[in-house]
């Protein structure tokens, strides 16, 4: 069966049994039928499916059809992502896709991390291929042998490529669509620098980079921190993280990270230069750095709801839908011209003030199955034109973030509609926002930790950043539960994992260094650090 | 041995023997060795790494790495034509990589055409995968079960998608960088129409987008036209392509196509909707058609000369190189300060005029090396600023394409590179146009057919169109050669294939139907066919 076969099997099966309270009454097929605070994972391949954003693809399980209206949310970040790294001096570039197992394997923490899921090409046509060749899960292994020939002195320093590309990690853990797939498209950059000092400013401008990306274009709130030894990037020196938190499950998520690699690279793959100073051999330092298309699971999950997508405006494809209504079987052919001209006319407005709007003059749909469509689809705003609106020169604007509604003169729509389109991206991240800042608590005592946990918080605790300790806690937080519980997605059974140690500390009550215990171990604290399940 | 240790040993190896006149005198291992016209698949080659476009990848033979100064123009014609598209109600979209063997052999002529050429991933981490999964080497059976999935009623069509990925072939012929490669970038875009002549429309409108990428953009003149049946897409219905030429070889290369698929695969795939008339079933037209990296490829072949890459100013990183000069021993300090001053004020002058402009003040290096290594990379424009010019306010203006020198004043600066830069677009189209169009020989005698051919021409012949024509043209026009002739790309000795049915057709001596005899068998001819040594 099929895993799209299997997750309608699901929704039918579970719709006779325990989870009546998901089901959204009068819901029809269209819409979306279950209730996102009470079966999230099918809430969520609903919006998915049915806004039209992604399909399942039932050949290969763990892939997807990106489909255009999420596809677009990838360009717009492209679009600002591309443009701000080569203000850095960043350059695109496009290595291929295959790497030889011979230099997949020369970094060995490197391969241990990722070795369980690399695909393997073996056959061309009817032939066996004589070297195997793995499909790149990340690409250091495939470009730094170029970088240890293309640097030969400092003045090839700093050394910045970027490549936008699809990479493949064959998991056997339950694939989620945009979250965890066996494909996914991203972009890595590859830096090297002279000093460690340059490398450690850019992972910094890189994760300010990322920050931007999920909180000003996607209002998708994030917070910044450092990955604790045991979370941190395969074969790098540490990893800058950004970390988001899905309220509904209460699960943390990494949502893009900054790794600086230091030496380990270059000392595996003889990247050399001279010191200029006094002739002797230098290892670069390296970093590399990646966002991948998770970013949109990430913000569907954080902003739908029961009635599907909600879109921030910087990535809404249609920014505004414009729908004729109050045309009824007395409405003279006339009339109906005119309405149907004024909406033609708002959205060229709209259009020339640089709006993505669009009219839906379809004849065959009344204007409340419209409605629910643009709805579904996550339009940012909603205009309604009928007859009496012309007689008032007004439009109903209603808001698919807050559902507020408000007639708007036809005067000035278009700065009012740009207007209103940069408060629902304030306000829906601001939203977000305070979610989010809720559900982090501070936790001072080992007793309140698995407690909070389980009410779907992050806990922030004063920790010992040793590993041992970390997987103590983790064992101490999974709830051992039923194969039948486990599959709840609204009570995760899974332990806390260390989701970063956060840039800003809380400071009430700080750290006292050589004071503050660990709540898990009693050790000596060095920092705050945030703990959670995650994806 | 690895291809570019090949490469080089076989570069070795020639110096020493035969082609000593391929040799560029006084040339360093900076510039290029070899002459275009000698040898050039060495000149290709050493042009192509040399300038930083590309570099071979040892590990996997047939896979390139495309560096920033290609990408960008990959870029470039990604921005031109991703536009153009949506403006036709294309969206993009982006399907897995990954193809089950039950859908790659759904339609038996398609498959036919790439079975020996697809890769198949049979493991991940250590485990074999049950059932092996092949690499897309086009999209028809990855995205077909979807067109008939989502396209149920008239209302759905047009179906317009595209998307910008690698595909791979794993071609066991000689591999050639851009032009055949294992893996490769490109957008392939798939439609679905309600009529024949809706998609009719379609194809030609994108071969018309095709063209200005290769003419407007690129500065590589194309001919438009249809391939034989021989030459079609496989499980096509007719292929249109346009066809390039490199004159340094001869050799036709085709530059992309635009494929009506007919209802093959809609049959085959069963996407049907209900006619609105009467309510019949109805197999929708479907249309596929691509674009490469391999363009890149064409146009360095056609502009590069012997100092190395000659870039179109439209796909140029950097238009215009500005490099301080005259400054000698007895210069003093406050003048070379004047003038490099003056190198970055024209800089920023150009810059805010939107001229990719850049200054090249490195110490280390004198101005004759910094002419040859901007020569080497295909700058468009180089000016060239010192005391004297300050004193004329003006600089000296040498075009990359031609070779000419003049001096511009200071004071008009942004606006004559500007239409210099248009001037040269067009010189480098006109001048390439002006061999192609002489290299097109018409050709009214079978006894001409191969002289004209190894005289490196394109042969435009009446022609009668029937494969077994086709495939004795083919076999007559053959050379019979030792192998080591055969190595040697001046000279191909592969027969002619048929490049196209051109849409312009020669009229001098017009096509008289029932009259007009095919060149090479005698039967009746349709139409003027193009013929040619091919990539």
């Amino acid at each position: 069966m099929s895993t799209v076969d299997k997750a309608e099997k699901k929704v039918a099966s579970k719709k006779s049994t325990k989870k009546a309270d998901a089901y959204i009454e009068g819901a029809s097929q269209i819409g979306i039928e279950v209730r996102k605070e009470v079966d999230f994972s099918t809430w969520y391949t609903q919006v998915l499916k049915r806004s039209e954003m992604l399909e399942y693809y039932e050949e290969v399980s763990g892939c997807y059809i990106i489909r255009p209206l999420a596809y677009n949310i990838w360009q717009e970040i492209q679009t600002f992502f591309d443009a701000a790294i080569k203000k850095l001096g960043v350059e695109d570039t496009y290595f291929p896709m295959f790497v030889s197992q011979r230099q997949l394997e020369r970094e060995k923490d490197h391969i241990e991390g990722f070795a369980a899921e690399v695909a393997w090409v073996t056959k061309a046509g009817s032939s066996n291929i004589e070297n195997p060749v793995a499909i790149r899960p990340t690409s250091e292994t495939v470009m730094y042998p170029y970088f240890a020939k293309w640097i030969r002195t400092y003045r090839d320093l700093p050394l910045k490529l970027n490549q936008w590309c699809n990479v493949v990690r064959w998991e056997f853990k339950n694939p989620q669509p945009f979250i965890r797939t066996r494909e996914f498209l991203w972009q890595e950059g590859h830096t090297a620098h002279f000093t460690k000092e340059e490398a450690d400013t850019e992972v910094y401008e890189i994760l300010e980079l990322y920050r931007q990306v999920y909180e000003d274009i996607l209002a998708v709130p994030v917070i910044r921190g450092v990955k604790s030894e045991k979370e941190k990037f395969a074969g790098g020196l540490y990893t800058t993280t950004l970390e988001g938190f899905i309220p509904a499950t209460g699960r943390g998520v990494q949502a893009a990270t900054s790794h600086c690699l230091g030496q380990n690279f270059s000392k595996m793959f003889d990247i050399v230069i001279e010191d200029p100073k006094d002739a002797k051999k230098v290892h670069v330092w390296q970093n590399s750095w990646g966002l991948s298309t998770r970013s949109i699971g990430v913000m569907v999950m954080i902003h739908g709801d029961n009635k599907g997508l909600v879109l921030p405006p910087r990535v809404a494809a249609t920014q505004v839908i414009v729908i004729p209504c109050g045309i009824t079987s007395k409405t003279t052919e006339d009339d109906k011209k005119l309405v149907e001209n004024k909406v033609n006319d708002v959205v060229e407005e709209l259009k020339s003030a640089g709006i993505k709007a669009k009219a839906d003059l379809r004849e065959n749909y009344s204007p409340g199955y419209k409605y629910n469509h643009w709805e579904l689809k996550g339009v940012p705003i909603r205009l309604e034109i009928g007859p009496r609106d012309l007689l008032n020169q007004q439009s109903l604007m209603a808001r698919r973030d807050n559902g507020s509604k408000e007639p708007i003169p036809l005067a000035d729509i278009a700065s009012r509609i740009s207007d209103t389109l940069k408060t629902i991206q304030k306000d829906m991240f601001d939203r977000a926002k305070k979610v989010y800042d809720d559900h982090v608590k501070i936790v001072l005592k080992w007793e309140d930790f698995v407690p909070t946990l389980d009410g779907k918080n992050f806990v922030m605790i004063p920790w010992c950043e040793e590993m041992t300790c970390e997987n103590s806690i983790k064992e101490k937080s999974t709830r051992h539960v039923t194969e039948q519980e486990a599959e709840d997605e609204r009570a995760p059974s899974m332990g806390a994992k260390s989701l970063c140690i956060p840039l800003e500390q809380p400071n009430d009550p700080p750290i006292v260094p050589g004071e503050t215990k660990c709540i898990s171990c009693g050790g000596l604290a060095k920092n705050y650090a945030l703990f959670g399940r995650s994806y």
